[in-house]
């Protein structure tokens, strides 16, 4: 180990009280996107962060327009030579409902044994804090073994919207040699893994309406249609019973799931029952003809994300409701192709929805999926510092969720992306009671660190081919 | 025409401002049985109800406990020789939500052209302060041609949870000859009706829950059971393609539709376009081989009055959430085994849901439907003083929704109810901007004074057989 990593390890290891204080106070910005009344919040984050920034050691950093939320830039150029690393992630968080649900408030930022409990502590500001942490630290000893750039957006829970127009208009400020996404997580710690591919994802409201107004149940019940019926029928006929999802066309890009690959993914240290507990779901239900592992990975899956229509409150309210909807959202294998999804959604309700009944669908989100080389030097250097962390080699394979900036980095600025973050799927991101484990974080300081050291010895000249 | 009704119609189109002020200081108070915080609303309705019914003359006028909200009575019991009319309604209002969707404030009782606008205009404050205006104009001219009891309940849109209970501790101070229930409407100014059948209700709740905790959609969505598609795939499979219900046992007490009845029912001024234009819906819907006044009154119906689950907020957001529910109400038809409804919903469920799916229903209100005996000299005494209001004489017919209490009085009393009640189709009961047509509510005042009258004539020894 040469000296400056040893010293920028043992800083890492000095410093944890520090650091927690550090992440508890960027967990507390209730910074949710979606909702217009978190507005203020996002751009007190947007503040919060410049500042880490700043006092991490970075140059140039400034928070920089686009037509919705800031993008946050920032840069340290001063490794002449050395591949150039754009980090991305993103500053913005989830809603916190069902907020009755939470054990302690999700900006609370409370610790409970191992695990720091917030909204965004997985997904993904701690992931940032650790990396920026890592530069801190390398900065300390005269300076970082790569060139950094950072592009941290406003807007990855509400579906990037303008980061592709962002993108396109700095594609020389934002020129690198490889992406170092924090957007990620681990399979565990004691069996870590990293991602090479990523499933896309369109996201849809529906709404049916069937009537001016609400009704009578008595009045009317039996003789007109019930939104929430033709709704349910809607959404029931989606699949049928083989798992199949029964939008037309939907699987005429889906490449093959080859058996070399397969048999990759099979690799993996895998175990239904330890999967069905992280989930916390009772059972596993899929597409037939397929493994749990590639039904979430190699797969497309849709999945109703909310409905609502009538009555939900308590007691007995005999309404038959004007109008009922749902979200709902397809995640899509990379060849599928993302524009063709709504029209296939649209076919689907037009032939399958009676007369007299008014539909609407809406696109709310729209982001395609992507694989990566593997066997880059970039990939390795991720492999072999997880490795020297976390005592094992990590396992690689597909994930099931969506970074669609991954695909627009790709067709962009023509870079892949390393997938490296630590948060674990048991955390609960999305859901109530998010929670980082701090001494995995704490290893993922680390990892960064190791990380940017192994990448200092790779010649960006001959890493492109 | 004898001199006192002449009288007290004339009373009664001479105190048009001043009813109009009685009825919004009614309306204007909140009293929804079904939200705890509106439970002191309902106590002060309960003594609103008390004073507006000695001012018009009652006696006795009491709140009388229950378990849960007070049922009011009053009596007047000086036409020795006459029947005793007992006369049903309930102080209580469904909750207001979708509340955006008002016009005026839901207890503004704002008048605009011939209508006021507020919750319970219709379904049924508007009715009992008509129905007492009447009477308060019979006492002016020195008393009622008629005995007098009330029950007005605080729970019917609640499910009259302890109106049962308290009509068997009571039986003896109920009897009476006939029961004038106003909870009712006709079918137009233009052409009157009265109900002589009304169907039964249960209302369920159903959840379904799938796993212990929401879940990120794209780490999990596709590999397990999402509880919006379980539930979905529940309720869309409780209609079969011909609009029948398909829970196992369902039509097994629902009698045959003779072919007389068929024809009355038939002889109804109805029209599709007419009926679309009350109802608000855009389409006709209903079970293959019968009419829609049959869908409506003679067959019974299932409706999903309410759906949840997961993220109904503004955005995207990629949850697998872990539970969905429902609100499900069944209309029955007088034969069907109220108490078998709900082991038939069980059994459809158990045979029809996925293994590892946990799911729960609960019964929230259960009421029977009832046949009355249309040949009454009761029945005729409405149908005179409507034919002699309105110009033209009702027809009479099925009703579609439910009024339990027609049922229990049957039971408990051995008495038919005379359903006279002056609220119409379109004026949005339980829905928003509710109304009540002010001309017509005043017609019903006349209505139910002329029916005092016409039953004044009555000899109550001879109407029973």
């Amino acid at each position: 180990m040469t000296a400056p990593l040893e010293n920028v390890l043992t800083t890492l290891r000095s410093k944890k009280e520090e650091y927690l204080e550090g992440l508890k106070a960027c967990l507390r910005i209730p910074s949710i996107s979606t909702l217009a009344e978190n507005r203020k919040d996002m751009y007190h984050m947007a503040d919060w962060l410049q500042e880490a920034m700043r006092q991490a050691g970075l140059e140039n950093v400034a928070a920089m327009d686009t037509p919705g939320l800031p993008v946050i830039y920032g840069d340290w150029l001063h490794a002449p030579g050395k591949p150039t690393v754009l980090v991305y992630g993103h500053y913005d968080v989830q809603p916190v409902d069902p907020l009755d649900e939470w054990l302690s408030p999700p900006f609370g930022a409370e610790v409970r044994d191992d695990h720091i409990y917030a909204r965004g502590a997985s997904d993904m500001k701690g992931q940032i804090f650790a990396q920026l942490m890592a530069v801190e630290a390398w900065m300390a000893e005269g300076g970082c073994p790569v060139n950094l750039k950072y592009l941290i957006e406003g807007e990855e829970e509400i579906g990037s919207t303008h980061l592709d127009a962002f993108i396109q208009e700095h594609t020389d400020l934002l020129q690198c040699d490889i992406v170092l996404n924090c957007d990620a997580m681990i399979h565990s710690a004691a069996r870590p893994s990293i991602n090479y591919a990523l499933r896309g994802l369109a996201y849809f409201e529906l709404e049916i309406c069937t009537a001016q107004k609400d009704m009578h149940s008595g009045m009317f019940g039996g003789a007109v249609h019930n939104p929430i019926h033709v709704l349910t029928d809607l959404l029931s006929g989606m699949h049928d019973s083989r798992g199949h999802i029964t939008l037309p066309g939907f699987y005429d890009h889906v490449p093959l799931l080859e058996e070399e690959e397969r048999t990759l993914l099979a690799e993996a240290p895998y175990d239904d029952a330890d999967f069905l507990k992280t989930s916390g779901a009772f059972a596993l239900h899929g597409e037939e003809g397929y493994t749990t592992l590639e039904r979430l990975g190699a797969r497309p899956s849709l999945d109703v994300n909310g409905i609502w229509g009538g009555f939900q409150g308590e007691g007995a309210k005999t309404v038959l409701p004007a109008r009922a909807g749902a979200k709902l959202s397809m995640r899509l294998i990379p060849g599928q192709i993302l524009e063709e999804v709504e029209k296939q959604l649209r076919a689907y309700i037009e032939q399958a929805i009676p007369e007299g009944c008014e539909w609407t669908v809406t696109c709310q989100s729209l982001g395609p999926g992507s694989v990566m080389n593997w066997k880059s030097p970039y990939m390795q250097a991720a492999v072999e510092a997880v490795s020297e962390v976390f005592g094992v080699k990590p396992f690689l394979r597909r994930e099931g969720a969506s970074v669609p900036v991954v695909r627009l980095l790709q067709e962009r600025l023509g870079v892949d992306s390393i997938m490296l973050g630590f948060g674990q799927p048991d955390d609960g991101i999305h859901g109530p009671n998010e929670k980082q484990s701090l001494s995995v974080l704490f290893q993922g300081m680390e990892s960064y660190a190791r990380f940017m050291d192994r990448v200092g010895t790779i010649d960006p000249a001959q890493s492109h081919d």
